[in-house]
């Protein structure tokens, strides 16, 4: 086993102009929009990817098959042609972030990518009522678009960077000569959030200039916004067992 | 040294069909019952695998003979043709997981190994009365063969997917076309558990089709009832020295 | 991706006898002297450096553009041909400290480097008032023009060795014949210290023969007098949040 | 820089029959033995080795002058012919230690070493009065002489194996056909403990057949009694700042 594997699944590769990464992170953000997306536009998968880098373990699926811990890259070959990198885990290790960012890079080359949008989340750690989305872009000249579309930038958010993929890819594919835009939805951190998934949604979509029905995340959201009010309810009431179902 | 060596022990490596693994893991489960195996079916060592993934020491034997932390290959070469991998140590680190998964089914191809039969506990926490053996396969067409001999598949059960070598044999060896099933003893996994090895063996002996003596994992295991029948009683008799026992 | 990256900048990299290694560690020491070198001596970046050793992330600059996480060269050509070593991180890994070292030292003697300045902190642990540069040597004969200079040496300071690119650079550039003089300034080593940068850039400047305006960092180093000044009446006042100012 | 560089420091390497190991470990009772024997036996130094395995510091001479942390060979060539390997550390990473202890033996092969000593300390968590000298082997066949030069073999002494270098080359020198043997010193744990060490070279000696003045080590020994005296006697009075004084 080579320390990371690309496994393509049909004859022909195919062909795309965009790369869009949302792969696990701060409250699901990114993931939640690559996969309804990937949903939506019927995006088909073309390839496997195996690393000695993810967790050493399976996944057990519903019906008791068990498979590698793997990220995949879906296509979606309409009048848009968009890849999609989504999957189980990032690294284990600090080395495999780097070495997997560079390989999710071979492969968006050998797809003909001209341009990579990364989405996740940005933790704030208290529940966010209109969720921003935050921006940053590995060219200047990319970010008159990013604002126009409804991303904002702020001088000292995200204070820390970006970590993981999202972060390396915005930094390896700027040496390769690649455009590429990250997108984080603000969210609390704490729980899967289809809310700033939905409001993340909504400036991607602008950007890439794709329409898409984003009525399935916004009813996640809203069954996610009752949730949530009825968890403040019961704090109030005193009813601490509310808070057990959260986890 | 390589990073991984296995030194085979005789100048034929020999055949076997099947390859059980047996490695330490929760409860020692899956530890017990490949031990158990060897020894009833008097399998031969034929190689030895030593590692820079295993932990860095070694092993003290009653006679004052120190040697390596390793694994072990024996073999079996009766009506059934057996391979049986155990051993000291799993990895001591995420990516050796990976790597030495990958060199045990080098083994097993060089073994001629079809089917790969990964033994486990599944720890729940607490006591068990009446452990089910836990299932996973990694095609779906093996699953009816199982569930007919006792293994149970649950949607839920293990939550986490299924870690190390158990785990990583049944995703790496679909990729080389062959196929794998993961038993998994339920246990407390707080104690080494016979009873569950019992249960598990009386299930893969049902699935190989062999007929073994289980008679021995029998009475360490009503040894162990026992003991914890006691244990109980201590317990509700105020008497905490008997819980120091366990350790 | 290569483990480490060395992108020079210029067709010819140019040349330079002496190294000036200022990268982050106590007190930001080190860091700040060698930036004010840069600045002050408008020196002029060659090369940048790429690691997957440095933590994998990126850094939002002001203007929302990212970049990798990534140390830099820079150059200054004139009556003294002096190069500079500054950056973002040191390694993640215990390895790496190693091998980017090893990388420095290639780059250095790419450049013709003869001899090395390593900076940094050496933190006591408590605030000081006229902080000592405390020193060390690559070769015996290289201690008295230190003295002479202003470094001190004292036997049991500092008591665990030097930790990082400080250190490694010392003992790495004596097997490749190279001298090399580490200079740390005394610090609490809680805050970043532009007052024991100041003392340092004074036995500095002193060694290599150049003068350079220091106004800058005493500057720097007033306001912080002051800041501490405030601090401790704010202290004797009882008035816990002015230490919140601090982090 | 290779992962692991032996430096010869002479034109040939010498030979040697015996190799003895002392690297630092529990209570440094084997560094404590090495370093004793290769002063008294006048041994020279013949081979420094660097790794990235090593912490990645450097260590200051009284002089000021750094070096990096490294390990060393020193060489007796009397009528017993014996290489030391002595040193600053052992490996930082659990695969550095396999490929450490790996490098060690090929420079025992290179000096024709046919037989290893490997010395350390077991610690037991109290005070010893007439520390034992534990014992393990690599071949059954070495333990009659253990014994009768007063080396003691215990079933279950040390209960965990013996991790590090001491453990590694027992187990990886019988790969290569090497006799070895390992000599543990019983000791607290908590102090430098030449008491321990003292016990050690006693059986040591007699096992290589050299007659070695002990008397350094039994005056330390000595010293390092009263010290505990009075700690006793501190302890009793309430004294408490008496143990400020061990670290």
């Amino acid at each position: 086993m080579d320390e990371i594997e690309i496994h393509w699944l049909r004859e022909e590769a195919g062909s795309a102009d965009i790369l869009i990464e949302g792969l696990p992170g701060i409250g699901h953000v990114g993931k939640l929009v690559a996969e309804h997306l990937i949903q939506e536009l019927r995006a088909e998968k073309v390839a496997d990817i195996y690393s000695i880098f993810f967790p050493p373990q399976v996944i057990i699926g519903g019906d008791g098959v068990a498979r590698l811990a793997r990220n995949e890259i879906f296509l979606h070959e309409g009048e848009k042609k968009i890849a999609f990198l989504v999957g189980d885990y990032q690294s284990a290790s600090a080395e495999g972030h780097y070495l997997l960012a560079d390989a999710y890079l071979d492969a968006a080359e050998h797809l003909g990518v001209k341009r990579i949008f990364t989405l996740g989340g940005y933790g704030v750690g208290h529940l966010v009522s209109g969720p921003r989305v935050l921006s940053a872009v590995n060219r200047e000249e990319l970010r008159p678009a990013v604002e126009a579309a409804g991303g904002e930038f702020n001088r000292d958010e995200p204070p820390g960077g970006i970590i993981g993929a999202s972060g390396l890819l915005l930094g390896l594919s700027l040496l390769r000569g690649m455009d590429a835009v990250c997108l984080m939805g603000e969210t609390s951190g704490y729980l899967v959030d289809p809310r700033a998934a939905s409001g993340l949604l909504t400036v991607l979509s602008e950007l890439i200039g794709i329409e898409v029905d984003g009525s399935q995340l916004q009813t996640r959201a809203a069954e996610m916004e009752q949730f949530i009010a009825k968890l403040a309810e019961s704090e109030r009431a005193g009813d601490d067992d509310a808070l057990r179902y959260i986890g």
